[in-house]
């Protein structure tokens, strides 16, 4: 292996042992040297990839902004009211939380106080929720009424409140109970006309990102 | 002052200043040192009354589900749809949030992995909205398909949300924004005969609780 390589592998074990530590321990709490003894690495080794704890958390927040883009980017934009991508995106995501500890450290970094929002995965999800709406706003898909910002609001906060719930207890972050979130939302979100086309299970009820993949 | 009422005092000046330096800076990162220093007390006076920071918590807890109590029982039981007892308590809690540095420690707490979830306020919270949204749903005041579990669920991980990013953004507890989100909810919630009587602004739209009494 040469040298880069294993200087990138290292890095991204050092990233992904980071967020399993924010995730069960909180970020105030975590340290340092279980970070690297969870990534099997020496104190040295974190120290020459990363200056700080703080600059450790950026590198799960920006790893985890990585991964949402890929989730909001690969929600086809098939034919049908545009609202299914946003039932599809917030499937996808909370099957991600489920799966993936990088996104769910990064999601745990959202409860501490001391670190800035800009970076952080929700605020991008918001913003994505934002412009998605926004056009669903412009093209008629959203209920008479229905602002885009105040439903991306709505949007947002129960999605931070699923993934803090559930890094506490994983079933929350459960299938049905997105699709129970969506059947109470559809009726006050979508015009009625298209209610009857929207599936509030999502388009693709088993994602690559399931966390229990058959086998 | 009697001594008796001192040591009230004391105890109660140091659950406030706990609640407050968990909201700012986290339940790990809190020392108590600051504590004691915000309370105006000694280090030995909140050690003969608290055995340990986690004892604080739970004092903080504890005084935060009574006022979720309150907040809960003082909403009336007035003729009409039962769902606007649930718009009404949701206001009465975002206001006491935004005012009451009790609960905004409390809810704060929701976040810290190593606490246990029983006695935390949104647990007591979920459990009122279950039994009130049974009780409406018993008396045909959900809309059909809603299951109260599912809608309390949904209400609980909004109330979370608006709580863990209004400890950042004090705006996501402001009135408006629930309004909003009932706006949004209700729809999907009530059975279409009710909605013209129930009210996404609240019954009272000015309650004590309100962050900024007018003079």
């Amino acid at each position: 292996m040469v040298k880069q390589e294993r200087a990138a592998r290292t890095r991204q074990a050092l990233i992904e042992a980071a967020a399993a530590v924010f995730a069960q321990e909180g970020f105030a709490a975590a340290s340092l040297s279980t970070i690297s003894r969870q990534a099997g690495v020496s104190n040295g080794a974190l120290h020459f990839h990363f200056a700080s704890k703080n600059a450790l958390a950026d590198a799960v927040e920006a790893q985890a902004c990585q991964r949402l883009a890929r989730i909001t980017a690969s929600v086809p934009a098939r034919p049908g009211p545009l609202l299914q991508q946003v039932i599809d995106a917030t499937h996808a995501l909370m099957d991600a939380l489920a799966a993936d500890i990088v996104l769910r450290g990064a999601f745990a970094l959202a409860c501490e106080p001391t670190r800035a929002r800009q970076g952080s995965p929700h605020t991008h999800w918001q913003r994505w929720l934002e412009d998605t709406l926004r056009r669903a706003e412009a093209h008629g898909a959203l209920a008479r009424g229905v602002r885009a910002a105040d439903a991306a609001r709505t949007l947002t906060a129960a999605t931070v409140g699923f993934a803090v719930l559930g890094a506490d207890d994983p079933s929350w972050l459960a299938r049905t109970r997105t699709t129970a979130l969506w059947t109470t939302l559809l009726p006050g979100l979508a015009p009625r006309h298209d209610l009857p086309r929207l599936r509030s299970t999502g388009s693709h009820p088993a994602t690559p990102h399931h966390p229990h993949p058959r086998p």
